[in-house]
């Protein structure tokens, strides 16, 4: 017989939303109670959403939140709950409070903060090294720690040390591809060092950059996955203890890499949009796949009512680009406008002739039209009231080929760390797993092309993307040099002239909009050097 | 007779530009030597220059400046340098070595690592608590530490129970308004608590938002400021020390506080625009007053025949909007081109009338206008490569009274720091000073007005600015909440009202370009909530 239910309740807390994170707290724990669960586990800092950011630094903020947790608490029977919130003592503490029948009954303060990557938290928080209280739930000991606390062995078996017969650990762990394989060997070795259940609750949704992928775990403490919680969706995963031995529960499958990207791909896009009070979006239909792929996603995010595709045909569009963003919109069944550019090209050229008289062309003629059509998509987003999705890749990012305030104008670049390569390679998975072709073929099989000067093609200025990709991956995410790319095989010319347009785009990067980080290294908050930057790669 | 002569080499090193930072290193090393210094102190990661940021993630980085520093070192004689670089032991240091000879003598690392506001040196660095060695240096004990260590009392102390007679302190502190009297209180407390002079060598010069002011100091034993550097420029300061004296030595006038913001904002301009390997700006006059106090600085800081000036008329440009763009730029000597935007306007509404038939005008008829601007200026900068100088103010900025991709469209926004209440203060300073209307007299005492629809004024959308910028600075740089501001007497709805467009408007200030930051609290590196964010001030 089981000595402890647990109910690991992985929900999506939104950001400095304090009583909406409350009731959300509050629903999950009345739906554990219903299925008998003795401990409720919450992420970590679910009061206030994560990452607050700065938020933390504004003292009313911080005093909002304790007031919030403490209506909590009040709310709680006998279950016990581990609720994650930003502590205001001596310092500020990233913290967890143990509570039940209305009183806390103890508060554990993280060990280990993440100052790394995507994390500040040395900007916010002081560390601890007090070994947590120990907390006795239904006779059970029960140990507490956060997120970065796992990834080291001393604070869990520090727990152990105080009599832990198993340890929870509340996580805001933000997804990249490959995370949840990672996760679940740390914690293998982790519960087999500790000789104790562990139990990782994570956050789940997105916010800003960041998506958290849930897909909480429980261990037995022989190592062994006992439970896992669905990824990208709100969960209540229950669990009995009978420690160290976990009872037989439900392990939801893992995603395959490619469709795993997807949801997140999916998840990203579908928070930011409603968080920030959007209803709708739109999005530049180019026929090209970029932007087939962001209106799928968008498709799965929002519903198709709520996607809306412009088709901005200019003198230099194909045919074909016009024919494959109809059939693609048909497909996805969203409406779809379009404005051709040709008069507010032309008036360019006339109003600009005088200034350029006698001056040869160059990729200004190229520019200006994208820039017309990124006016034309935000004046028709200012004017509806839709968020503009933008559609550039991250190799088109890493590498510059993209128009600021043209094609990178928006609100969200639902794809910017998602390499070429990879995008066709969801694209792909995308229609086998609905049995037809949601991306057309025509979109899949054309080269790629900006379409801003006749028969140019992508190739024209960057690398085959097979060649690119690879090189970006070892400069970027690996942050290798290009002399170590020389000695792992790259050519000399090649990965010289991707680090030098890595490296020179950063002030275009620095203006793109956010959007859903995938890899372990994506542009924005998480890689981050100076634009001023005379370091030659 | 004095017992050590200092030279505080006071340079403008270049984040990235390791062997360019050498010879600058070299050059004001042998000058220093010329003067007879016996100890030559240079500015703190001079070798990267400051911040390198996540260049010190890159290995190969950071073992090119080790070997950089291995030159520079094999180069000295006699006379000893501090001299600040990235130290790869076990762990990344931020590190001060003391050399002489061609020989290493120690080395300091960095005790205190800020990593607040602006700075994440937690990010890259480990900190030390070892106390430093004390090098002899001409027979004068000498102790060394860095920055954010002379910020608390200890590491300065641990250096004088080692012995030191007089302890170094090297910096890259960068500018705002009134920092200089904050180090020098500081200063003069840590010296008279230490009982010795204190050497306080900072870097000079803009790094993309920071400006670092130089402005080096010495204090004597007792706490008396005994020199100054200048402040804004590369500058070797000498100073003869007998500990706990000090020789009488130069001390600089400091600059008054509204010229001190004017010089820190042509230098960041200056060094922002040559660092990136530009020679020549381009900038949008209006006939307003922030562009005109933008053209003026540019002109400081290029030279008036590196400075294009742009007029882009439209149906809603008064006639004196036109005369006083022409006046000013006459006044500053630069180069202008008209290119009325009636033609591209006339076209976007030819062409989005089908979209918009039956919908009510808003926002958008007016965003449409400033984006075809931005798109003329941008497309005149990719032609000549001239970079875009954008003319938006804090108040501006933080309101989101400003139009993203059209009037925020460019690479350096140099007065996105000051409020507008400030830019006057800047442009009658400046007039004052010249003894002449730099700034003409009608631009002064107009309305502030986008003309972007009939008659319209800024204080249709926003309060005065007299009103608004010092809520600004409490919900702002302050980090007060509303209930704050009401309680020191704000009207409760214009504290509201200020609040929420601030909260409503971060997504704009993401992809606004960067610029100098001269207050304490910048948008940008300085201050970074989240995009996606409920909590209502």
């Amino acid at each position: 017989m089981a000595r402890l239910r647990v109910g690991v309740a992985q929900i999506n807390a939104v950001v400095g939303d304090l009583d909406g994170n409350a009731q959300r707290v509050l629903d999950a724990y009345d739906a554990a109670v219903r299925e008998g669960c003795e401990l409720v586990v919450f992420p970590e800092l679910v009061i206030t959403g994560y990452p607050p950011e700065d938020l933390l630094l504004r003292p009313a903020f911080v005093a909002a939140a304790a007031e919030t947790l403490a209506k909590v608490v009040a709310r709680t029977g006998d279950a016990a709950a581990v609720i994650g919130f930003p502590e205001q003592a001596d310092r500020l503490y990233n913290a967890a409070a143990v509570c039940a029948n209305g009183r806390v009954l103890g508060v554990y303060r993280k060990h280990l903060l993440p100052n790394y990557a995507v994390f500040d938290e040395q900007r916010y928080f002081t560390a601890s090294s007090e070994p947590g209280p120990v907390f006795d739930v239904a006779g059970v000991r029960v140990g507490v720690t956060i997120c970065e606390d796992a990834w080291e062995p001393e604070p869990i078996l520090a727990c152990v040390a105080q009599g832990a017969e198993v340890v929870v650990n509340i996580n805001a762990s933000p997804y990249y591809a490959g995370r949840l394989v990672e996760r679940e060997a740390l914690l293998a070795t982790r519960a087999r060092q500790a000789g104790v259940p562990i139990v990782y609750g994570n956050l789940v949704g997105g916010q800003d950059e960041l998506v958290f992928d849930g897909g909480s775990l429980v261990f037995d403490g022989s190592g062994n996955l006992a439970a896992r919680a669905t990824q990208f969706r709100e969960d209540l995963l229950v669990v009995d203890l009978d420690p160290p031995a976990v009872a037989p529960a439900r392990i939801e499958a893992a995603l395959d890499p490619v469709p795993e990207v997807y949801e997140a791909l999916v998840l990203g896009t579908r928070d930011y949009v409603r968080k920030n009070g959007f209803t709708d979006v739109v999005i530049a239909l180019s026929g090209g796949i970029d932007s087939a792929l962001v209106a799928a996603i968008a498709v799965d995010a929002l519903g198709p009512e709520h996607v809306n595709g412009v088709l901005m045909p200019s003198r230099y569009s194909s045919a074909g680009s016009v024919d494959d963003a109809v059939v693609l919109a048909e497909g996805l069944g969203i409406r779809t406008f379009t404005v051709p550019i040709e008069r507010a090209h032309a008036a360019f050229e006339e109003m600009l002739a005088p200034v350029f008289e006698g001056v040869g062309e160059n990729v200004a003629e190229e520019n200006v039209q994208s820039r017309i059509r990124g006016n034309v998509l935000m004046t028709i987003s200012n004017k509806f009231n839709w968020l503009v999705l933008t559609t550039g890749n991250k190799s088109e990012m890493a590498t510059g080929y993209a128009t600021l305030y043209g094609d990178m104008a928006g609100g969200f670049a639902v794809i910017k760390d998602v390499p070429k390569t990879l995008v066709y390679a969801l694209c792909r998975d995308l229609n086998a797993r609905a049995g037809r072709a949601v991306i057309p073929e025509a979109i899949l099989d054309k080269p790629p092309s900006a379409e801003l000067r006749p028969d140019q093609k992508d190739t024209d200025s960057l690398p085959e993307y097979e060649l690119l990709d690879p090189v970006i991956e070892g400069y970027v995410e690996g942050d290798e040099s290009v002399a170590e790319l020389v000695a792992r095989g790259f050519d000399p010319e090649l990965a010289r002239r991707v680090a030098r347009m890595v490296d020179r785009n950063e002030y275009k990067r620095r203006q793109a909009p956010p959007g859903v980080r995938v890899s372990h290294k994506a542009f924005g908050k998480d890689r981050r050097p100076p634009i001023t930057n005379r370091w030659p790669g």
